[in-house]
């Protein structure tokens, strides 16, 4: 199969590399001409291609690119397609993406996806092959798709190690505010007020390994991918955060009263999350 | 050496297959005979003794049990030891214990430690020889211990693979409270708010390995163990959760204003965590 990659970063490079492997052949483009060289050089990408050719030329084609891109190319692309190509995405949020070519007369050759795999890395030097392996990726509203165009994105998914997920957009951003977009935010202003102690203490030790560690890692995570995604779903996000904040200010003022039954009972309620860890 | 661990879970049970492992006699004891049968069937003791015995016995002397227990045992162990013995002890929060022995004529021979390791799991059986491997023991008021106490517990602590690092038990505790305590909190609430939502949503998925996965890992940890280490730290818990959560409202804030500047400065302040994170 021809695969075409508009977006050379960690996902979209993961997909190149991927998918060659499976015997594919992947062309690839990027807004940045020193993100295709690389690509190439790292082998993501057989080619480099222009963004008609590119799209003239494949089966499939992929938008690996950051959602307020996808809104704005995707209308573009499927301008291009005829009825046997198919496009799909791993844009984070997919309320606004379905908005923007919902009336598209070639709306039904696109696949929505959101493959839930990432590091908190990102470029073309970040992309390898296991990305995907093991994870899930989230096709949404697949009743506007074509049957086959779906089945195509399906298989796809399976040759890269993931399992397809169906649902609709809306519940889509929902879910994603509280299991994705919540947990960076929670990381970014950990960050943020770890640094601001660190300004009084001199000593802040290498902290890779250990609790915060693990619970700041995502404050590495690349700020122009992710304020779009916040912002594309500032409605849900901003009510996860709001009972989050609520939770951090009732615990606060257990602390306070020194009332430990209470931290208990919340950190024993809190627990609970080992069911979705499993 | 022989050592004695009062405490066999998975602090003591590690230091127990350690320290067994590098050719010294260990000794253990804990309040639940259930555990002291199970460490003695995993190794991690050579021996079940009652503490005045391990006490007597011992050469060196370690508290791996509840800061509030410790608070408590110390005074009576330090009762019992000769001026060669020497006694440690593992507590997240080291001043509360500090002022528990100041006054004990024999506090010369305890050293205060705390050694930056751990997992989410609790017990004996959650025990592993590498735990402490490229981590640091911080070791607090060592002006307070005999010099050669002191350096008994560095041999130790190198054995073990931990490197010693020497600080004031009130800096100790505020700092902790910024880089061990706060993430505790924050992923207990973390796992608060989505379990919140889960109630009104049949699909949640399998989230280990994803970056809510990480984040909310330490939500697993145990109540019991956590709530008196908020207890004893609580002024400084109370302060760094108080700036926590100024940060979230102001970036909720940009968030609802759709201010994607902002969220992105926000962002790439947090960011410089790469610094600590090496």
């Amino acid at each position: 199969m021809k695969i075409t990659i508009i977006g050379l970063g960690l996902l979209g490079g993961s997909i190149g590399l991927k998918l060659r492997a499976q015997g594919h052949e992947v062309l690839g483009i990027d807004a940045k001409e020193a993100h295709e060289q690389e690509a190439l050089r790292l082998g993501l990408v057989d080619e480099i291609v222009s963004f008609t050719e590119g799209v003239k030329r494949c089966d499939v084609c992929f938008l690996a690119i950051p959602i307020h891109h996808i809104e704005k190319t995707l209308g573009k692309v499927l301008d291009l397609l005829d009825s046997q190509q198919v496009v799909t995405d791993t844009g984070s949020t997919k309320e606004s993406i379905a908005q923007a070519v919902k009336k598209h007369p070639n709306r039904a050759r696109y696949v929505a996806g959101h493959p839930l795999a990432g590091t908190e890395f990102s470029g073309p030097a970040a992309a390898f092959p296991s990305l995907f392996e093991g994870k899930k990726n989230l096709l949404c509203d697949i009743h506007l798709s074509d049957k086959e165009a779906v089945e195509t994105i399906i298989r796809l998914n399976e040759e890269m190690g993931m399992e397809s997920v169906f649902m609709e957009s809306s519940k889509h951003d929902k879910h994603l505010a509280y299991v994705s977009h919540l947990s960076h935010v929670s990381s970014f202003m950990l960050g943020l007020t770890v640094l601001d102690i660190e300004q009084d203490e001199q000593q802040i030790f290498n902290l890779a390994g250990t609790g915060f560690g693990s619970t700041v890692r995502l404050a590495k995570s690349a700020p122009a991918t992710w304020a779009p995604i916040f912002d594309r779903n500032k409605k849900h996000l901003s009510d996860a955060l709001g009972e989050y904040i609520e939770h951090l200010v009732a615990f606060k003022r257990y602390i306070d009263s020194g009332d430990m039954e209470a931290q208990k009972a919340a950190m024993t309620r809190a627990n609970e999350i080992k069911r979705i860890l499993k």
